[in-house]
């Protein structure tokens, strides 16, 4: 699969190299993941210096390559176009969406983070092109990021969603989800989980990840049996 | 002046952000910097988000283009490139220089920081161009990086000088340094002193900065004085 500019976020792993035990657990983690029928991949690793995160990426790329999986790079745009990847991640601290996506090109994915509906109508108010997905979060508390924002909840995540939707902006939900949330972030409308913890470091990535793929498309089929009455 | 590939590093100011108090602290030396007679500097923040490091970039480049002073971007191509500086600097555990130059594209200044005869044999070996100058150390002990390698001398500095040589890279000297240095780093071939606590977080960076430059004038004068005899 060449760069998609919307990949599909419905079961999104943002990698954690100290939950996943190191690099190598990583790489596992993804593995089992894949396994699972993960969707798409986030390499964060905030603490790894620009040479450990390229290994990192090209450890990945090996894995998700052949199965067209996608891998995004978190922050780090400059990695993200060093290993050849499908795009980056940026929040409201890192690079500027529109100097990112100047930067990563037109062909390449590119992913805010956003938390407020006002954070929703700016990423909106952006030139046509720029973001291909917005990460609304912390959904629910989380402890895999340091300086996560409070927890906005499944009505925080709708409000979001809905001042996206203005800019047909696609939203994956992040912060501390499980299985059991599927059903109310698919009902804010959301298009995916972004999850860390959920995965990383669980004893069995592959069972987690496809867990999630279950309550998803369990989620959808609910919806369209519903909307068929 | 437009991007410099081979930058003028007599006086090579790596900037501290913690040393100069935060943010406006940096620019203030700087300020006293350029008013002093530096001859190039490098903004590093390796604690900074991607966000802040590009405000402080913007506000050192807003000083440094009236006056000719070419900025240089530590590890971050990224954020060099965001921010139009003139160049970037990677390390050993940096973006390899080969991807850091092929983003960079021909026209900005490439550093290297090496340490060793064998890491600079290394940079000579690279592709012609990637590579512009070295960054040689720590000459001295620093405290300035928390990661630093052990201390060269300057007996190690002339080592990697002359095998820099083969391949023509200027090397800049780091590390701990001094006005009372540069006598010996001029006789170990070094092209100039980057320097990060002679400036930043003392009382007067600008009379810290003449010194140096003034030093450095009369090492290269006493040379030719010697060379004419």
């Amino acid at each position: 699969m060449s760069a998609p500019a919307r990949l599909d976020p419905t079961v999104y792993l943002v990698t954690d190299t100290r939950l996943c035990g190191g690099p190598a657990g990583v790489v596992e983690t993804v593995r089992g993941a894949v396994s699972g029928g993960v969707t798409a991949v986030q390499l964060r690793d905030p603490g790894a210096s620009t040479r450990e995160l390229v290994a990192l990426g090209e450890a990945l790329l090996a894995l998700l390559r052949p199965v067209g999986v996608p891998l995004v790079v978190d922050d780090r745009v400059d990695v993200a176009l060093a290993l050849g990847a499908d795009g980056a991640h940026v929040g409201q601290s890192d690079l500027d969406p529109v100097a990112a996506r100047r930067l990563l090109g037109p062909g390449r994915h590119l992913g805010l983070s956003v938390s407020t509906p006002d954070e929703a109508r700016a990423a909106v108010a952006l030139p046509p092109g720029t973001v291909d997905l917005l990460g609304v979060g912390p959904v629910n508390p989380t402890t895999s990021k340091a300086d996560a924002r409070p927890a906005v909840g499944a009505d925080g995540l709708a409000r979001v969603v809905h001042a996206a939707s203005a800019g047909r902006l696609p939203c994956v939900a992040i912060g501390g989800l499980r299985t059991q949330d599927v059903p109310a972030l698919h009902a804010a409308g959301a298009a995916g989980s972004a999850v860390v913890s959920a995965v990383c470091g669980t004893p069995d990535p592959e069972a987690a990840t496809r867990s999630l793929v279950r309550a998803w498309a369990e989620a959808r089929s609910a919806t369209r049996a519903g909307s068929a009455r």
